[in-house]
């Protein structure tokens, strides 16, 4: 199809220009396709080597994931369009204090990066949905509802982290997810984790929870629990837990309960706010720790096992909660939503802990989220129509794990066998800038620093209306206006 | 446009059925588009990393290559048709010994990976276009003679080595370079570095460098003119070098003279074979050795420099030999050969030392060849017209250069500052398998053992009559399919 004219980036943009509003954006003009619908899948940390690893292991080195790799593949997704294609992360800052001096950062993190796609603006990292200036930038969630579309939050991380943040609020620090900063509300940690200012009893805007409340998505599920049992210090629900004012403005919730979770239906005015455990979810598979080359081939070649505790196992009742459980059960809630019929939804799917997994270099534990995140695309194909569906798959920024052919000298390593293939898969991990005194004695190996992200561009995939915008090389900021432009925000 | 039916590979197919030709290919049936020529660029390890490394050093985090990045880029390239997608690389075994007994390995190196887009079968480690059995899979340029086309096999490395070998001839072992082995003639070690039976005194078909001769493709260009010293023990030039044998059998013959390269034209019946150095070609950046996380950070941040001894560096003539010059010189000889007026022409062009630089963890080396790669690209842009010719870019596997925030603890490292936007760019390198007793003694750091490659899926791009052949999720032997097709060789 033929496309209005394009133009590669400039290069040798200066930081400060990069910092303004759609200034990262490499493609100029994106065509009119409309969709009514967008499902945001995000990877955590789903660089193209965290995907390999992951389908060497799960599917065989020639296998396919079932949703995951359908996305973008030509006349499979069912979509007319289908597009497939590289986008750069880098960030302006590597943290709070390039504020206001905005610098070219390769290296982002994940609140530089969501904030990148959520608002269209290159910033610093621990920056959420604000500008290198600290102002805030509308997201696509604020501007779905002023467009009156239902929109949705999901993630297996806490709902407070970055990733599902750069949706719900506007924060200059990742970390100030409530009144009392990032504490159960038994005690306070708020003047560490946020911007004072922010506050709401020194007259700001409030804290990442506080403003997920004000921002009222449709449907909101996540972990991160324990945070809404702070209590807010200011405002017409002072002295009041997030949860009694979570109930008091009209919220269905959910705290910790399967049952419950599976139980929600639609309801006039009442959004879900749905959180299944404390902190971020149980991941699928038992950790693997990587070991050092001498230890890694004592041990040999391992396979993945279920955690018991992950949500993803039916309980007593034959409820579950897997990223596709909660993928499915948002679909369901916003389909319900007369908003969705007549307007259309936003909804935003997050496998948080690919990332997580794999700053503990823990092989198993982000193959068994990455199986997760593929699980609720299949079951988001299985619900929508791609005719007017664009179903976007991506990650924020690349990570660690990289498959190798022998365990290496220096970095930590974990050889696992592919119960589909046979093939024996050495999976490195070393990146940690941290070292461990015990070194060889511990059975961890010498090193217990987490594990870096990386820079590398990585891949977006997409299919119905508006697909091929992810084509070619585009940068993270594109993916905002990808969005913006198929729902008719921008 | 609409493509016909497609089928992601089936799961889990065993090693065995993964040894046939064909059948690691994902994507069954790839439309009708046709090319009347087809140049195919290869970046030996340039994975989505390699490339983020060079760009963001080169133009900036948000710039673009010209030449890299406009293959694939929409409406941008010229052609009508643009694809991007990402494809798998693996191989069916660590080295020879798992020859006739095929493993999926989920590491491949340059061998395996170049017999799979050269011949559409997927091999072992260390195959030169045989299969896993070590019977020989007809290649690219076997088929495009064979249908009358111009063909052309232009590297900065050693003719021989695995990249151009796998056009030129079937080798049991990449090593067998000549009828004496890996020497310059002085010596022979063709017993450690071939198959014996191979030896043309043993009935065989007989090394690389006889066999490029035999295949006589109408333009080759690279290095390794010291193995052409080489003495053939049997057949019809026995007792004559090789030089001595391309020269009698009609070759237009250019031995390390950039001057007698840059004056080569077109000759009815006299294929050119000009070897412009005696091994791989020198590096476009002088070595900036990575080092250990102390002596990364006492080095600080550095900036590439360039080698005098490139060839590209003008001469005293005013000639030069960079790879844009080769390929520009490449694709003159084609373009005047009437073979290609009337059918075409294929032509390979390969940066060969992003791997080699890769493996010897020097990050400007890396960046210089990725560099030289992307003018190459421009050099056949503004060369042919991409109504009908297909251009691809793309890599035989990735490799272990990851772009990380801060030097890693145990990984060697080098912090770069882009030129271009300031951007401190720390390039870490953790997967050697031998470490260096001489440890923090040494000004190189403790590791002196190369860097791996890594299995990670990589990008293909592509622009011209059936680029949207690499769109969404294929394997490297679908390239061989994709190239075939378009022109009208299977
Ligand atoms: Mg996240
Ligand atoms: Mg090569
Ligand atoms: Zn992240
Ligand atoms: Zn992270
Ligand atoms: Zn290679
Ligand atoms: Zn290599």
């Amino acid at each position: 199809a033929a496309l209005p004219t394009l133009a590669l980036a400039q290069d040798g943009k200066s930081a400060e220009q990069l910092a303004q509003h759609g200034a990262a954006q490499r493609i100029a003009t994106v065509g009119a396709a409309n969709a009514k619908n967008v499902i945001l899948f995000i990877g955590d940390g789903m660089g193209d080597s965290e995907i390999t690893v992951a389908r060497d292991y799960l599917k065989g080195a020639n296998g396919s994931f079932d949703g995951l790799d359908k996305i973008g593949q030509p006349n499979l997704s069912g979509a007319k369009e289908n597009g497939t294609g590289q986008y750069t992360t880098f960030s302006l800052g590597g943290s709070s204090k390039d504020a206001g001096k905005p610098v070219v950062t390769p290296v982002t993190d994940s609140a530089a990066s969501g904030s990148g796609w959520a608002t269209g603006t290159k910033t610093y990292n621990n920056a959420v949905s604000v500008d290198s200036s600290q102002n805030p930038q509308l997201n696509l969630i604020e501007l779905a509802k002023a467009k009156g579309l239902a929109t949705g939050n999901v993630t297996t991380a806490e709902i407070q982290d970055a990733t599902p943040a750069v949706l719900e609020s506007h924060s200059t620090q990742r970390s100030c997810y409530g009144p009392q900063g990032k504490t159960d509300g038994s005690s306070d940690d708020s003047a560490k984790r946020c911007d004072v200012a922010q506050l709401k009893q020194n007259g700001g805007i409030g804290s990442i929870s506080e403003q997920l409340l004000d921002t009222r998505a449709d449907v909101t599920i996540g972990g991160g629990s324990k945070y809404f049992n702070q209590t807010a210090q200011a405002g017409e629900y002072a002295g009041k837990t997030l949860w009694e004012q979570a109930k008091e403005r009209g919220y269905q919730t959910v705290e910790n309960d399967v049952n419950a979770f599976s139980a929600l239906s639609y309801k006039e005015n009442q959004p879900v706010l749905a959180l299944l455990g404390d902190g971020n979810l149980p991941t699928q598979f038992n950790d693997t720790p990587a070991l050092t080359q001498k230890l890694t081939e004592q041990r040999g070649a391992i396979q993945c096992s279920t955690n018991p505790s992950w949500l993803g196992n039916k309980n007593a009742a034959g409820n579950s909660a897997s990223l596709a459980d909660m993928t499915d059960k948002a679909i369901d809630l916003l389909q319900a939503n007369p908003k969705s019929s007549s307007n259309g939804f936003f909804l935003q799917v997050e496998g948080a802990s690919i990332d997580k997994q794999d700053h503990a270099a823990n092989a198993c534990g982000q193959i068994g989220e990455t199986d997760d995140l593929d699980k609720a695309i299949s079951a988001a194909l299985k619900k929508v129509d791609l005719s007017n569906t664009l179903i976007i798959v991506t990650a924020d920024h690349a990570h660690t794990s990289q498959i190798v052919g022998e365990p290496p000298a220096y970095a930590l390593s974990t050889i696992l066998k592919s119960p589909v293939d046979g093939a024996q898969i050495v999976v490195s991990y070393g990146t940690a800038t941290v070292t461990d005194p015990d070194a060889e004695d511990a059975s961890r190996g010498y090193n217990d620093g987490g594990m870096e992200h990386t820079g590398t561009q990585l891949r977006i995939a997409a299919s119905g209306p508006g697909a091929f915008r992810v084509d070619g090389l585009t940068d993270q900021t594109d993916n905002f206006y990808t969005i913006a432009k198929s729902l008719g925000l921008a």
